[in-house]
């Protein structure tokens, strides 16, 4: 089944303490359509500048995906450039340039319209109703968000909540979002807002899934050399619902399974910059650190 | 098998933002041998002042706790004072008075001696050390510290570690002791310094244990009622090394389910002030809950 994904593409400058790399493939789209390529067929809805080198085209073609609905216009790549520390949690953003993303406003070519599965990866909630409303009968939609949005936007975002069936956001934005320290209870009272689940991502501490008459703890991979951490959530939210539009059945075991393969996929892509480690990556290796995740989480009854 | 635990008897006075209590039995052995008396047979070592009130000496004695090193001292019983924040992962400690605790230099009983299973809960590295070198020929011992001991009793506090087979720290205090932001290289950075096996305390993102060939992640329990965390990381540690000495077997299965033994353990622990809810709990209650454990984490491979 295919997956409608929409948010940024973007060219990222990216410094950690060991590299620095400059107008690298980026943005949530872009890692989210790269990750849910392994599972599912991905139609991709974005918009560059026509300085968006060829190459970038060629991945994604080489990916398989769909790009219909990528328009080039005249102007320059949204970009964005953020530092780490030796922390590699600690993020500082040091610029955005939002340049022709500016003034999007897509409209979805006519196949797009009939997409069963729906991925709004991370840009304004505005922008992601404003593509959502074109898509006619969606079996199920997930949506990612960030601090930004809960800031400066919060009632299209609580409009937002009402229409998607998941929620994926980080736990400190959890934890904002709804006033609330404990995890859990932020858990649940975002089910109130309208999704029938919400995933809460922890980093290196994996991430919960909730719903009414569930609740999933799964494990982070024990990574011990992140080369960059950018995408990570992005990859996981993409490969998650990139999966669920493969397994085309939404249930408990397949929204567990989800989870997992959306931490495999996010796993690899810290191991290099932008998305240099998808590139080589094979359905042997998805599929070898699945089985590992088992592992690292299994104990007897 | 019999389970030799020392470490601190205190009155405890704790502050939360809806309730406040005094002089409640506190201290990391009492919350550790009660734990722990839910698997083994514990024998107990340490030190209360002539005040120290009846009923918890009754309370010890009604765990089947034996306690023939408990010494009860002319003077005052170690007294520790605390409050919590509305995020109770903030703890701020209000007054500490060792009293009775301040000379304590423990002879153990002869029978003591033999000990097969060791856990030394968390008081200085000396004292773990001194009680320790009376230990004829331990099987298997365990150790907690925390991050006074790191600052000030540093050295101390290494020599244990080429002592001891199971380290239990936090996720803080592994860091800091490390000066290692990944708790992965942590991890396995601690156990260069001698335990076999190191068990990094997560609090509300469970816990992860590290051997040489073993790397096993266990979720929290989805707590949404907290009353007092205080005794949650001497319960889990407790409850691991009871179950440990009640298994007599150690290997990756025993070490996996004596996490999740003591997560249960703690889980229950906090939702009472004190010793409260360890008083009620049943075999069922555990059982049950350890069951929820495995739901939790459980996805098809």
């Amino acid at each position: 089944m295919s997956l409608l994904i929409t948010g940024s593409i973007a060219l990222d400058s990216v410094k950690t303490p060991l590299e620095e790399h400059h107008d690298m493939l980026g943005g949530s789209a872009s890692y989210a359509a790269v990750a849910a390529s392994f599972f599912t067929s991905v139609n991709l809805v974005g918009i560059v500048g026509t300085d968006f080198p060829r190459p970038y085209l060629d991945l994604f073609q080489k990916h398989g995906i769909n790009l219909a609905g990528l328009q080039i216009a005249d102007g320059k790549t949204f970009r964005w450039s953020g530092e780490y520390e030796w922390d590699l949690n600690q993020r500082r953003t040091l610029s955005v340039c939002l340049n022709v993303f500016e003034t999007f406003q897509p409209n979805l070519p006519e196949h797009y319209r009939a997409a069963p599965y729906v991925f709004l990866a991370n840009i304004s909630p505005q922008l992601q109703l404003h593509v959502l409303a074109q898509v006619k009968q969606p079996k199920f939609i997930v949506a990612d968000t960030m601090d930004l949005w809960i800031n400066i936007a919060k009632e299209p975002l609580l409009e937002l909540l009402k229409k998607i069936d998941c929620l994926i956001l980080n736990e400190s934005e959890a934890r904002e979002l709804m006033k609330e320290t404990s995890l859990i209870k932020a858990g649940k009272a975002l089910l109130k807002l309208g999704p029938k689940f919400v995933c809460i991502k922890k980093g290196e501490h994996g991430c919960l899934l909730f719903g009414h008459d569930l609740f999933f703890s799964a494990p982070a991979y024990p990574l011990e050399d992140i080369h960059d951490p950018t995408g990570a959530g992005d990859c996981f939210a993409g490969a998650f619902a990139g999966y669920l539009a493969k397994a085309d059945n939404i249930n408990h075991d397949t929204l567990r399974k989800a989870v997992i393969y959306g931490s495999v996929i996010a796993s690899y892509n810290v191991e290099a910059f932008s998305l240099g480690r998808l590139q080589t990556l094979t359905q042997q290796d998805i599929e070898s650190r699945y089985r590992i995740f088992k592992q690292l989480s299994q104990f007897e009854v």
